[in-house]
């Protein structure tokens, strides 16, 4: 039996049956953000390397072996939320496809060398670092939610290294910070080439910002259709309901 | 009566009842690009000025002068087009308000001396300059489509140079450029602001991007809620038939 600490619990990972999570209200529970990043990225099925960076308890490293056999490396700067990442990944007994790693992001591309890896994701911090007075009281949240740790240059800055020339870099992250990420993406040379556009309703602007791109490609965006998170009567979407219970 | 040429003919103005247009299909017919990105933009309804480049046969300050009582200048290089502008304002008996030059977009800034406009709109050639061999072999088509005459950064540093500080510029493009269309505008001073992506229908990947910003404005990019063309049996979503056809 895998140990739970303070108020952590055990939840379903929802359209994976035989998955489980830990997780704990206080400390960090995965989003919708993490699922339809999941859901949105490429990822390569049966050869080469993943890694996926501010990893937090391993959401989408467990989601991601739903789609691909190959060796996923989550990172995590929050030793309580590395430690729960390792259950994580014992409490599914995919110790033989998943690993964790507490550590910085910065520090990655010298520990593993550039050029590395044929996916990286990233669900980093949203907000830049509040004046310390506002920030969340919460530590733990706080550095989830803000750039207390990285930056979204050091977050880009370190996709773009540890990718392959051609590899995928796949993010999520507001929609108001877009501007942002494609002139970041491009001072690293990561090509945007894919975007998906997330909206909470029929009538709303969007709310989440689905972003791909590829080390040293070719210039060429597509724009994949709209998602819609609720109906007008504040049901799931039957394609968000899709995405996160399956069939 | 106003003089017609070769197989000109006279059009509704669609929404707009008691406006005409002059078009060709062989010389220049307005798109619906022209007709969303009169909708989507921002105008100055009383006081200030607006400037149209790449005004064509004067579409878009048609369109606007439904929305908006200030002056409203075009330009156009192609004399051919230039003609048919002038000759749509004297069909519609708006020449208190609009006004067309005959010009080179690239000149208007040391015409009209830098931050003189409220608004700066523009519907742009969208492709590359082509080998001379696949161009469009109609020469008036191929200035209108294909960046001849001026490149988007072209266009965009003449956009910036004319807009006021606080002024807005919008414009219509292809989404698989936007990612060019934001670095360029951010090297010129205007902060993407607002952006709506016009889908076919649902399923399909977006094919039109509306864009603002705002000169020397503040980071910050609301993504408005998407605009589908068609339903799935084809028909004009409810949503375009209102902007192309008025309530």
């Amino acid at each position: 039996m895998v140990q739970l600490y303070g108020d952590e619990r055990i939840d379903y990972l929802l359209a994976e049956e035989n998955m489980r999570i830990i997780q704990s209200p206080s400390v960090f529970a995965f989003s919708l953000d993490a699922v339809l990043l999941a859901d949105f990225t490429y990822v390569p099925k049966t050869r080469g390397k993943i890694l996926d960076l501010c990893t937090g308890n391993g959401v989408i490293p467990l989601f991601l072996t739903t789609r691909s056999s190959v060796p996923i490396t989550g990172v995590e700067i929050q030793e309580r939320l590395y430690d729960m990442a390792v259950r994580n990944i014992e409490l599914n007994q995919l110790d033989e496809q998943l690993e964790m790693i507490h550590g910085d992001l910065k520090d990655m591309p010298a520990r593993y060398g550039n050029d590395k890896f044929d996916l990286v994701t990233c669900n980093p911090p949203y907000f830049p670092t509040p004046q310390s007075d506002e920030q969340n009281i919460n530590e733990h949240l706080a550095i989830a939610r803000h750039e207390i740790h990285c930056t979204l240059e050091d977050v880009i800055q370190s996709c773009s290294r540890l990718a392959k020339s051609g590899g995928k870099v796949s993010m999520v992250h507001r929609p108001d910070r877009l501007v942002e990420i494609i002139e970041l993406f491009k001072k690293y040379k990561l090509e945007p080439k894919r975007m998906r556009l997330v909206y909470p309703k029929e009538g709303k602007e969007a709310n989440i910002l689905l972003i791909e791109g590829t080390r040293d490609g070719k210039p060429g965006l597509n724009i994949l259709p709209p998602l819609y998170a609720l109906t007008q009567d504040d049901q799931y979407t039957d394609e968000l309901r899709e995405i996160l219970y399956g069939k």
